[in-house]
C-alpha cells in the first residue's frame, strides 16, 4: 500500500535524543522530515517513543539544565523543538504533529517502523501498518536497550528512581547512591567501568557474577580485584529486588549451592550488555559482530549504504549519553543535507 | 610561580559548549575539574567566555529548548551546571566558582590559560598571570573563531543580531531572511555550502568574491553557478554594511575598476573560514594543516600526547554546532575519566 505523496528527502526513524535532533536539524534545513517515533509494547525492553530517557526519572547531566529535567520532559521538549520547524511524525491518524500531551509524556499513537527497503531508490521504509513511503535519505536512530536482569521488582524500582538503573555514568552521581553499598550485575568490561565508577560515590560496590572468573579483559579483571573498594560475590544470580518505594537489598542466588541469601544494598546497577534496535536492519546495514551499526567515516553519521545515516546508541558502544546520541543527530541531519544538495535534491 | 595545591586530576581549557560539557561530567565522576574559561578582549575575534554562542542572540538549534534560548543565556546556564557539580574557575581572585552575574553573561573576572606544557608529567598549564597548575590530564577545547570581513558596523549588527552572521545553520531559518535577497561573502567549498543552504530560505543569494573564480572545488563552484537562485558577484569586496538596528545593504567597490556601488540585502553571512584558538598548542599537540587539532581516533577526543583530549570546534571543521560542541566535550570527559582510572590516578 504504497503512500501518495511524493518521495520524502529525509526518513528519521527513532525518537530519541538523536532522532529528534536530526529531526531539528532536517526541519530548520527545510526538509520537512517524517519521524517514525516508535511505540511502547508490554516488555520494558523494547524501544519506547523518547528512547532511554523515557525510563529514568531525574536527568542531570544533559547541558543546559542546571537545576535537572526528567527524561519524559525533557524529550518532550526535543519534539516540540522538531515540530515546530516542521517535523512530521508518523501516527495511527496519518501524518501529523502530535504534541498534545507532550508535558506528561506522549499521546502514544505513534507508528513504528516495520521494514525498510534499501537495495531500491529511492528506499522505502514501511510502518507497522504496510503503508509504504519512499525516501531519498533515511536516518537510523532507533538505539539500543540496556539488557536488565528481567525481575518485576527491578523494573518497577528503574522506573520510579527507586535506586535501580543501568547506567552508572548517568545515575550513579545521584545524592540517594553517595556512602552507600552498590551492587553492579554483570562480569565483563563494563560491568568493571562502572563498578570503579561507582567507587568514587559509594562506600563499597559488590560486583554479582554467575560465574567464577570475570569475562572481563585481563587488566580491567585485575583493576576490579585489586580495588580495595570493589567486592565480587562469584557464583551468584541477583533472584529479586527488595523494597517497596526504594531498594533496599537483593536476594542472591548461588549458582553451585543453590542456597539463597539477603544482601542489602542501597543501589542496584545492571551491566550485561545493550542491545541495539537494529533487527530490521539485518541485510540492509552493515553492523558489527554486537549489531551495532558500522560507520563508514566515525567522525561522520555515513553507513555502508549512501543516502543512509546513522546516529546515537545504535551505533554507540562506548558513550552512551543523551547528549553525544544528540550531537551525532546534528550530524547526521547536516550529512543528510550536504548529500542531497550533492544529489541535486533539494 | 607554581601553584601549591596537589596535581589536578582534569583542567580544561576554554569554555562554551565542549568545554562545560566536559567540565559537567568531569565534576559528576568526581575529578574536581579546573576550568581556564578565557577572558574577552578588545578584538571581536578573540575567544570569549562562553565561545562563539556569545556572539549570537537567539539560539533555536540547541535540542531542550523548544522555544529558544538567547546565547549568553544558555552558556549561563551550563556554567551553572558545570559549577553545581564541583567545577572550579580559574579567576583573578583564585580558584573560585563565579555565576553571580550568570543570568547577564559573565563577570569577565576569569584567567585565561597562556601556555600549556605536555613534554612534562604532570603536564602543566599556566595562566596569563604566571600561576603553574599541574595536570594528570587535560581537556582542550577552546573552539575556533569565524573570520569576519573586519568592518565596525558587520560586527555591531552581528552581536545585536541585526541580519550579519557567520553560520548559515544557525541562523539561515530565522524568519528575519525569509525571502529576502542575501549575500554571503567568500568563494570557498563552505561558501557555496552556505550559499545553498540560503537558497532554502532566501528569495535570491548573491556570493560576493573579490576574485573572478571561485576558489571552491570544480563540483561544489558548478553548483554554485547552476544554481539559478545564487548569483556571483565576481571582483568586489565588502567596503561597509548598511543600516542602523538591521542590515539593509552592503557597500560593495570593484576590485578592478576601484568602484564602488551599494547592493540592498536582507541579511550577510560571512564564510571566509574560521581560525581554531590553537596557536598556543603548536609544538605541544599534532595539528593539521588548518591548525585543527587531529584526534588519534576520530570517534573519540584522543589526540596525539597521551592524556590530552581535545573536544568542539576547535577540532571540527565540519558541523560546527552547540550541540556537536558538547557532545565532543562529554565524550573527552568520559575518555580522561577512563585514562585516569587506567593509571589509577582517583
Amino acid at each position: 500500500m504504497p503512500h501518495d505523496a511524493d518521495v520524502e528527502k529525509v526518513v528519521i526513524v527513532g525518537s530519541g535524543p538523536a532522532g529528534w535532533t536530526a529531526a531539528i536539524y532536517a526541519a530548520r534545513a527545510n526538509l520537512r522530515p517524517l519521524v517514525f517515533a516508535g511505540r511502547p509494547k508490554s516488555s520494558p525492553t523494547t524501544i519506547l517513543p523518547g528512547g532511554q530517557l523515557m525510563m529514568t526519572t531525574e536527568v542531570e547531566n544533559y547541558p543546559g539544565f542546571p537545576h535537572g529535567v526528567t527524561g519524559p520532559k525533557l524529550m518532550a521538549y526535543f519534539e516540540q523543538q522538531a515540530v515546530r520547524f516542521g517535523t512530521r511524525i508518523v501516527t495511527d491518524n496519518g501524518l501529523e504533529p502530535d504534541v498534545s500531551n507532550a508535558d506528561d509524556g506522549h499521546s502514544y499513537s505513534y507508528q513504528d517502523c516495520a521494514r525498510v527497503d534499501f537495495s531500491r531508490r529511492p528506499f522505502v521504509v514501511s510502518s507497522e501498518d504496510g503503508t509504504e513511503f519512499r525516501a531519498h535519505s533515511v536516518i537510523i536512530a532507533t538505539g539500543a536497550t540496556a539488557n536488565w536482569i528481567g525481575l518485576p521488582n527491578e523494573q518497577r524500582l528503574a522506573r520510579m528512581g527507586g535506586g535501580v538503573s543501568a547506567c552508572a555514568v548517568c545515575d550513579g552521581a545521584l545524592p540517594v547512591f553517595r556512602d552507600k553499598v552498590l551492587a553492579v550485575v554483570g562480569g565483563g568490561d563494563s560491568a568493571v567501568e562502572e563498578a570503579t565508577y561507582l567507587t568514587k560515590f559509594a562506600s563499597k560496590v559488590c560486583m554479582i557474577h554467575r560465574r567464577d572468573q570475570l569475562r572481563a579483559s585481563k587488566i580491567m579483571a585485575q583493576r576490579a580485584m585489586s580495588n580495595p573498594k570493589i567486592e565480587i560475590l562469584w557464583n551468584q544470580v541477583v533472584v529479586d529486588v527488595l523494597g517497596e518505594n526504594m531498594i533496599t537489598g537483593i536476594r542472591l542466588k548461588d549458582t553451585i549451592s543453590g542456597a539463597e541469601s539477603d544482601l542489602p544494598v542501597g543501589g542496584l546497577f545492571a551491566a550485561i550488555g545493550h542491545t541495539p534496535a537494529t533487527a530490521f536492519l539485518e541485510g540492509q546495514l552493515e553492523l558489527d559482530a554486537k549489531k551495532y551499526i558500522k560507520l563508514r567515516d566515525p567522525y561522520r553519521s555515513t553507513t555502508s549504504v549512501e543516502g543512509v545515516f546513522a546516529a546515537g546508541d545504535c551505533v554507540d558502544s562506548v558513550y552512551r549519553q543523551a547528549i553525544t546520541a544528540a550531537g551525532m543527530g546534528c550530524k547526521a541531519a547536516l550529512d543528510a543535507e550536504r548529500w542531497l544538495a550533492d544529489k541535486g535534491i533539494e
